[in-house]
C-alpha cells in the first residue's frame, strides 16, 4: 500500500527531522504523537548495514517521561514490577510497565540519573498521563514531565568504534544498559548502550532539541570511516531477534508473560508495585496465549500491514503481528500470538495471509 | 512535504479502511494508534462539499473509552470538571478532561449510555490508560475498557436530510449532543447529532467492527440523491470555526481556559472531580496564554508543518498552530496560541512563516 502521510502541527517533529529529510528519508509512521522515520528507501541496504557495519536512526520518538524530587524514587519503584532499589545511578534497566490488572502497558528502559531523578525511555503509549495520575492519586511529592530528551541511536557491530571516535575509550567500558551524561561540541547528551536491535549499539539522548541537525551530523562524520549510514528500526532484525514490538505484538489485554516478559518480573520483592497481586496470580495459573515464532513455507513473504489470523483444524488460535523473509535463515519467519496449547515447537498452524493460507511451524524466540 | 506512511500492525485500521480506499483515500494520519483518512485528493471539492452538501468521514480513530459498572457514574463524574448529575440517558456532553494541576489532557464528548455505562469518545491521548489508573487507584468497582464502537461522521447541511433517509424522521428530533441506540440493516449503531464541524451533521458509532464496509455502503446509497462524497475533518472548516484540534492547538501544559473552554467548566458544584482546586486557581488568575484568531496579510497561505512562531517587536509572543485561506471569508487565518497580554483583537503582530515573516492582525474565534 502506498498512500501519503499528512503533515500537520498535531504530530511533533524530531529535532532530526531536517536531518533525515536531508540524508533522504522516504516513509514515516506515527510514535508517540511524533513523526518517526522508517525507511530511506533501500531495505536491503539498511538490514545489511545494521547487521554488518552501522546505522544511525532517528529515534527521538522514544520520548521519556522523567520523575523528579523527594518521592521519584518511591514513584519509580510503584510503577515498576521489578526492585528499583538495586538500580545504581547510571544504570538503566528493562521494565514492562503493567496496569493494576496486569496488562502490559509500556515496556521503556528505567533509566537512573541521580538518587531522585528517573527516566522512563517509552514505547508507543501515553505513560506520562498515566504515571501523573497515580502520582496525584497517591500524594507523592515529584514532579513527572517530558523533558527535552530526544536519542539518536547508533546500531550495528561497528557502532562501539564510532561511539569511541566520538567520545573516548569510555564508551567501550560500558555495560548493556549503563549510561553518561556527557556533551560533545557543546552538545548535551546522555550516551547509553542501548538501542532496539539485537548487533550492538548505542543512544544518544540529545538534551538540547535546539541541536539535533549537529548532532546528527557530527555522528554521521564520525561514522563515515565505518561506511555509517541512515536507518531505522529495523523490521526484519526485530523478528529474527525477537524484539517486542509493543502495540504490534500485544493488543489492550496483553499480559507480560504472554509475550516472554516474565523473566523481567521481581514479584517477591517486598515493595509494593502497580499490578503486583494481579501479576502473582496470573504467574500461578500461566497465560492463556504465548507469543512464538512460527517458520512459514512458500515464496518470500511480504510485512502483513494489520494481524493476519492462524488456525487449526479450521479454529481460530492466534494471529501473527509481523511476517518477512530472513535473509540471514533464508526462510520466512514470522512473530505471532497463539492459545498456549498450541504453543510448543513443531506444531504445524495454518496462517491466514493476505495472499492465501500458508502452512507454518511453531518455533521458539528468538530466531537469531 | 510528500512522504509515505508505513504500514503495519502496531497502527491499527478502521472498519472503515477497506471502504476508505475503494472510496479513493490518498492520504492519511495516525490518532490514537489508528490510521486516520485525511484526504481523497481534492481539496477544494471536500470543502465545498462539507459547507454547501453533505460528506462522510471515517472518523474510527476518535476512539471511545467505556465506564461501565455500579460506580461507572461516580468515576464518570470525578474525570469530568462538569455535573455529569445532570446528564440525561440518551444525552451527551463536551467534557474537557484535565488532570490533577488542571492540563487539558483531552476533549471528549460524554455519552450517558444507561445509568451504569458512560462513553468518553476521545481526541488523540490515551485516556484509557489514565481512567484505568485513576478507577483502581480510588478502588471504584467499574470496568474501564474500549469498547467496538467506531464513528463514521456525516456532515453537512444535507447530513440531517441523509440520516431521516437512512433512519426514519426521528433524527430530526435529536437535539445537539443527543444520541439513540438503533441499527440498520442488522447493523447496529449509536446515532448522534454530533461531528468535528460547525455545518451539522451525525456520528453513527457502529458496534460491530465486521460491519464497517456494509455501514459505509448504505450511507453511500442514501447520501447519492444529495452529492455525498467521502471526506475527512476539514482543516479549513475547523479553523473558520475555530474548533479545538487537540494536540495541535495544545502542548503538554496547556489549560481549557488557555483554549477558550472555561465556559465548559463547572468549578462550583459539590462533587470532586480532577484538578478542580488547580482548576479553581487558574480561573481566578486567568491563563497566561489565549488562543485567538489570526488575519494573514499576502498571497495565499500554505498550513504550517509544525507551528510557526509570532513576533512582536523581536520577542517570542506565542505560535500559530493551523493557518489556511479560507475560501468563505477570501482571507488568509490562522489559530494561534499567544501571551494573554497581546490577545486583544486588532493587536498587530507577525508570524514567521517557512516563507518568511507575515503581518497579522488578532482577532476572536471563531471566524465563521
Amino acid at each position: 500500500m502506498a498512500f501519503a502521510l499528512s503533515f500537520g502541527s498535531r504530530v511533533r517533529k524530531s529535532p532530526y527531522f531536517e536531518a533525515s529529510v536531508a540524508a533522504g528519508v522516504t516513509q514515516f509512521s506515527v510514535y508517540n504523537h511524533m513523526y518517526m522515520p522508517t525507511s530511506y528507501g533501500d531495505a536491503e541496504a539498511e538490514y545489511r548495514r545494521l547487521i554488518e557495519g552501522v546505522s544511525q536512526w532517528d529515534v527521538a520518538a522514544e520520548r521519556q517521561v522523567e520523575i523528579a524530587g523527594p518521592d521519584a524514587a518511591a514513584l519509580a519503584q510503584y510503577l515498576s514490577p521489578r526492585d528499583v532499589s538495586r538500580c545504581r545511578v547510571g544504570q538503566g534497566k528493562y521494565v514492562p510497565l503493567c496496569d493494576h490488572t496486569g496488562r502490559l502497558i509500556n515496556d521503556p528502559v528505567l533509566l537512573k540519573l541521580s538518587e531522585d531523578r528517573f527516566w522512563f525511555s517509552i514505547a508507543d503509549s501515553d505513560v506520562l498521563l498515566w504515571a501523573r495520575a497515580i502520582a496525584a492519586e497517591r500524594g507523592y511529592d515529584v514532579e513527572v514531565r517530558e523533558p527535552d530528551a530526544s536519542p539518536l541511536a547508533i546500531q550495528g557491530p561497528k557502532a562501539e568504534a564510532v561511539a569511541c571516535d566520538l567520545f573516548g575509550a569510555w564508551p567501550r567500558d560500558l555495560k548493556y544498559f549503563w549510561f553518561r551524561e556527557t556533551e560533545i561540541d557543546g552538545i548535551p547528551l546522555v550516551l547509553a548502550r542501548s538501542g532496539w536491535s539485537k548487533q550492538g549499539g548505542f543512544e544518544l539522548y540529545l538534551t538540547d532539541g535546539a541541536r539535533g541537525t549537529d548532532l546528527w551530523n557530527l555522528v554521521c562524520e564520525a561514522g563515515r570511516p565505518y561506511g555509517i549510514g541512515p536507518g531505522a528500526p529495523n523490521y526484519i532484525e526485530r523478528i529474527e531477534s525477537g524484539l517486542l514490538s509493543y502495540g504490534a505484538d500485544t493488543d489492550n489485554d496483553t499480559n507480560p508473560f504472554e509475550v516472554g516478559l516474565g523473566k523481567y518480573l521481581e514479584l517477591e520483592i517486598d515493595a509494593d508495585f502497580v499490578g503486583k497481586s494481579a501479576l502473582r496470580k496470573i504467574a500461578r495459573k500461566g497465560p492463556k496465549r504465548r507469543q512464538v515464532g512460527l517458520f512459514l513455507e512458500g515464496a518470500r513473504i511480504d510485512a502483513p500491514a494489520h494481524p493476519w489470523p492462524i488456525v487449526l483444524e479450521g479454529r481460530n488460535v492466534g494471529k501473527a503481528a509481523a511476517a518477512a523473509y530472513s535473509p540471514r535463515l533464508e526462510r520466512n519467519i514470522a512473530i505471532a500470538m497463539i492459545d498456549s496449547q498450541f504453543a510448543e515447537s513443531r506444531t504445524e498452524l495454518t496462517v491466514e495471509t493476505i495472499d492465501g493460507p500458508r502452512c507454518a511451524e511453531v518455533t521458539a524466540l528468538p530466531f537469531c
